[in-house]
């Protein structure tokens, strides 16, 4: 009898902790197994004059509800002022180890002399990711990224959450894991989702039970002709699975600014940026969130989940 | 016989000397006494793109014949491929120790933790000339300067001259002595202008007779209603004085990075520098020229006289 009584409580205990593992993120934050969420994010803030405006107008529609700062860039001060005046935005930081125009290139926050493998020869970060994570030293960059968060800091900035300009802290598992040490130390959840285990193996090898990641990322890429942009973004929504989903997108104005920084640089470019701009200030895109019963959030409420 | 022989050679020898001494800069140059010459020459090239785009199109119409570039920021890139496209073009370095507007800002070329008297608390240039010159060590000063040399060398600028951003370099007798040092190391003529030696005392004492410099720089100033602009630059221009005159003007489109950056900061503003393309691309500044005899020259010319 006491053998059954102990047999049945450690059955029980057993599908109890089960099922702890097994709630989703989306449980986990408090919503339905099978609600819609998602974060619609604008990366690059602080890079240029263009950027900052068309992201704070598309912060300012609601539509548009977080985004990311690169912090070694010149307008930084601009969108700090910005996070200042506004402490309720979902503010994250775009840690930034890669300068990828051509005409204009920003260099690391911590001094030149101690980043030397993070650098091109002009003393610039490098033009790729590839480049810059073959070539990065881990301890020159869980430098560089410490300096970037705080400085952020300093100026008034409280992120709230962390992720990669041009995926360079994804590339291997040396920077993945000292990325991941350096977000547990901020407590702070970083940009990763479970869809990416499979084409990252090392992922779920790094992340522990304690590591928040969400379901999936979304973006559009150059195969998408410029007629077909909305079309995209529109199928991608009515086509949203249950879940967290992040939906990354670049904003800026198709201005003078923005297309001399792109010149070389179609993809992700200026009409690019104006093309996410329009399409996620849009009321189509307001009535496809309602249509299809999308709730959004913030890496705020996601950052709650971290002990 | 012999005495009188010697006494006269001796006189003649002196004369020689007080009149090779006497020899003003335009006589130096090539021209007459009584020539009017004139550079026109455009400040902050490398700043923002605006500045960068309506100074090489300033460029292009000829009336404006020189300009200078600040190494650290951000759009460098894009005015050293116009230097390296154009090895014609008279561009000097406008050395760069301040950061004065508060939406976008720089920092040091060298290693941060080399120059940390350079730096304000955010880790950028401080916001004005008399703040840097006061905190400013000098041994870093030079460390700066000559890494912003390197950088601009090393991008295929060749630079014709060198100057000093709002003026820093000039503000005590250390720092200028310093900027003189840098400059003859590199065989560069610096812009210095007979006319200053009233107003900073230490300019003569620091001078030889191997340097050049210049009879007079004239810019516009805030005191100028902007209906007033065209005015004030036709007066300077009908009574320019014979010699050597530079025109210091600041070039850039009245758009939307320019308002941006200047913001909070109209003197030397967007609609400043809108002005100023307007005025000295015109057919009126053209004719003034024509009307009054002036002849353009450059830095370029100036640097032939350097030993």
């Amino acid at each position: 009898m006491t053998h059954i009584l102990v047999a049945t409580l450690a059955l029980l205990l057993l599908l109890t902790s089960i099922s702890a593992q097994d709630k989703t993120i989306a449980e986990r934050l408090g919503y339905p197994r099978d609600a819609k969420l998602l974060i619609v994010h604008a990366d690059d803030l602080g890079m240029a004059h263009s950027v900052n405006a068309a992201t704070i107008k598309a912060l300012e529609s609601g539509l548009v509800n977080s985004g990311s700062i690169m912090v070694p860039c010149s307008w930084l001060s601009e969108i700090a002022a910005y996070a200042r005046a506004n402490p309720q935005a979902d503010l994250g930081l775009h840690l930034t180890l890669t300068s990828e125009w051509t005409s204009f290139r920003w260099g690391p926050v911590s001094s030149r002399d101690k980043v030397l493998s993070l650098l091109d020869k002009d003393g610039y970060f490098r033009l790729t990711e590839t480049e810059a994570a073959a070539q990065a030293d881990p301890k020159q960059v869980e430098l560089e990224i410490t300096a970037q968060i705080e400085r952020a800091r300093a100026l008034g900035i409280q992120p709230t959450h962390l992720d990669s300009h041009m995926g360079t802290l994804y590339q291997n598992k040396a920077l993945f894991e000292l990325f991941l040490r350096v977000a547990r130390s901020q407590k702070l959840p970083v940009r990763v989702a479970k869809a990416w285990f499979s084409r990252a193996d090392f992922l779920p090898s790094v992340l522990t039970q304690d590591d928040v990641y969400i379901d999936r990322v979304l973006d559009i890429n150059p195969t998408v002709a410029p007629q077909d942009w909305a079309r995209f973004y529109s199928d991608a929504l009515k086509k949203l699975e249950p879940g967290v989903t992040e939906i990354v997108i670049h904003l800026a104005y198709d201005d003078a600014e923005m297309r001399a920084a792109t010149a070389d640089h179609p993809d992700w470019g200026a009409a690019w940026r104006q093309r996410d701009f329009e399409f996620f200030t849009s009321d189509t895109f307001r009535k496809l969130l309602q249509e299809n019963q999308i709730k959004l959030i913030t890496w705020r409420e996601i950052a709650k989940l971290i002990k």
